[in-house]
């Protein structure tokens, strides 16, 4: 019977499923991916919740891939289920919603212990040199992930129209890359949030290294504690963890906090198709609390308050270039992280890694940039100044020059 | 009690009310405007229901502006009022879409024939030279109306990714200025889809004149009668006339008429605020039928789609320097119009003109450019191809190189 579910749903690839009684193929075309699992108990456990039992199954060692690794499997999975699993997801969405983002302070501070108190040395192993944990900006192809981290640094100060001597408040500052990075760049004083007491060590070590601690402070707040007045907001990969409770919260307090002029920039990941829940695996194992937002429920957050939309970039494939290099990396000290952290967290994180790169690529998953100001005449009225052209010189010193 | 309610909400600039017994003035500060009003009674109606009488009593001759013309005058009504009839129309909005907006595809015929089978003459009078009806783009500061309408074709033939010989659907395609660009420049085949038989009859002629009957195509069709299948759709300045209750029906058929490696461009009015109901004033003598839209709108019509989000920009102010322009143009031959059409409908078009440059100056209204495409790969994974230098050889040669 659950085989004759995977012969009705495999159209794009050709998917050999091994079993202990033996191997069955169904689909056709590219890719082509083996399935080694287990027994048929663990099959029929994946196909009755694939959201939670895909990701479940691998940690606990109930199947692996073909030499090949995750991403041919998880690419024919994921193309020719997600319609299906979609539509339960969101039948049950606005329930789910509710009772797993009900994100109150407390909690929040909670949810991000979990994953970002994690050991600094594991983020060392797999991010770039500059542990800037969100979604890069692969702006020439072939570009380095450390590359392409700096260069998603630029193209954020860019949007920000930064003047030196601004106060700039980030909200989500991790292990404080941009905040460095933009007052070794702009010139500009920033205050950087965070809610993981060891972000928030490494960070401001971090500034104090680099001589920056004058100019740089880092602070352990929540966005709805923090109070001020900023000429320029930053938000990178914060807003998937505040759930959709609180998006109009969020964007609230953006335009509180911004001043009559300031600009704002709001980076998160969010989906081009209709709202719907948070991956349940993902949910239970990586991000506590967390929810990717449809932009019509960005849009609906935004509307109320007094900030306009100046643009909204949409990066797609950056995420899942990112991802796979991050997978990359892992891989290659999986032995290392392995006996530090446990083989079933290994599994865990590389399932996190693979399954979330193969989102970006095959399902609606992409990041939103939404520029936001108080009124018409702060931002420039054409988008050239993000594209004149920069005298490069090795990397970092690639400096944007202000707009017209 | 009615000069009290000026009182209280004239806060931003500072207006001279003449009325019969006396000069009353109120506020402070920049812009500085009268307004001549015949007498209170005149008054009253405006302040009951600002959103409808302010342009009925203007037609009717009930008010004048004073030297400064319009623009001062309904610059400090609009920033110090329009909170108020904010709130007020938002209320009752639902409602109102459902009764307005139910555009069958008759209907559809009927609104287009009360706007746009106004005599070409009229049009040729205060357009520029090409006849386009939409919001222009102002690639450099002081560019004239002409070049900043070709400026907008050019954009929206970089955004279309055009390679010649493709099929492009224009949906909605006025007096067929962009459709004979697209073919020009880009070498590609255009039907355009026009519900006026006075446009039908202007775009052909200029295909003919153009000698590009062969390539451009214009069809009296409505977008839900019309089949087909195209390399690239294009809609310029109509979603604004589909009305709430069809812009599911409009994405779907974008979706359904693009090819699966196709990318479509919709370029319409926006609002940065929350949903709202039309202005009374313009469903009434100017745009039946027709409804702005939110970007919250907006996206919930296109997620239950197939359509990613590749790229939403938005133009801000664009439409308050094309429309000032248009303006300008109407009042320079405002005697030969009264000649023609009267001098009501006369009073009627200056205040359309002048309330709408002020909305985009000081209200909300914004113009969204909505890259969209069936899945990841068509578009360039950076904007920068928008953006490259190109050699401008006296204006309409500059021809935006092909995307990388």
């Amino acid at each position: 019977m659950y085989l004759r579910i995977l012969q009705r749903h495999i159209r794009r690839g050709r998917l050999h499923v091994h079993l202990p009684d033996g191997v069955y193929s169904f689909g056709d075309g590219e890719p082509e991916a083996h399935w080694f699992i287990r027994d048929r108990g663990t099959l029929v456990r994946i196909l009755l919740d694939p959201g939670l039992e895909l990701g479940e199954t691998y940690m606990n060692g109930g199947w692996h891939a073909g030499d090949g690794g995750l991403a041919p499997l998880l690419e024919i999975l994921l193309r020719n289920f997600s319609r299906f699993g979609g539509k339960i997801s969101r039948w049950f969405a606005p329930l789910w919603r509710l009772a797993r983002q009900w994100n109150r302070i407390g909690r929040s501070y909670r949810n991000v212990a979990r994953h970002y108190d994690l050991d600094e040395w594991l983020f060392r192993h797999f991010l770039d040199r500059d542990l800037q944990y969100s979604c890069a900006y692969f702006a020439t192809p072939g570009m380095s992930l450390e590359d392409a981290q700096r260069a998603k640094c630029r193209h954020l100060m860019g949007k920000l129209l930064l003047e030196p001597g601004q106060r700039v408040l980030d909200i989500g500052s991790g292990w404080g890359g941009l905040a460095l990075f933009l007052a070794e760049h702009a010139g500009v004083h920033v205050t950087g949030l965070t809610l993981s007491r060891e972000q928030l060590r490494v960070a401001t070590d971090r500034a104090r290294e680099r001589g920056l601690l004058g100019r740089v402070e880092f602070l352990l707040a929540d966005y709805r504690e923090h109070t001020g007045h900023y000429d320029r907001i930053v938000s990178v990969g914060m807003f998937e963890h505040v759930g959709a409770p609180y998006h109009r919260r969020f964007m609230q307090r953006v335009s509180e906090l911004l001043l009559p002029d300031g600009v704002a920039v709001v980076h998160t990941i969010g989906r081009s198709g209709p709202p719907t829940a948070t991956n349940a695996w993902i949910h239970r194992h990586i991000f506590p609390g967390g929810y990717i937002p449809a932009l019509s429920e960005l849009s609906r957050a935004l509307e109320p308050e007094s900030l306009m939309i100046c643009d909204l970039e949409s990066l797609r494939l950056h995420y899942a270039f990112t991802l796979e290099e991050w997978l990359r990396r892992f891989l290659a000290c999986r032995d290392a992280v392995a006996a530090r952290m446990g083989e079933r967290f290994c599994r865990m994180w590389e399932f996190y890694l693979a399954v979330c790169a193969a989102a970006f690529r095959w399902s609606d998953l992409l990041v939103f940039q939404l520029q936001l100001a108080h009124h018409h005449q702060v931002v420039p009225i054409t988008r050239d100044y993000l594209y004149r052209p920069v005298a490069v010189s090795a990397g970092e010193r690639g400096r944007r020059s202000a707009p017209g």
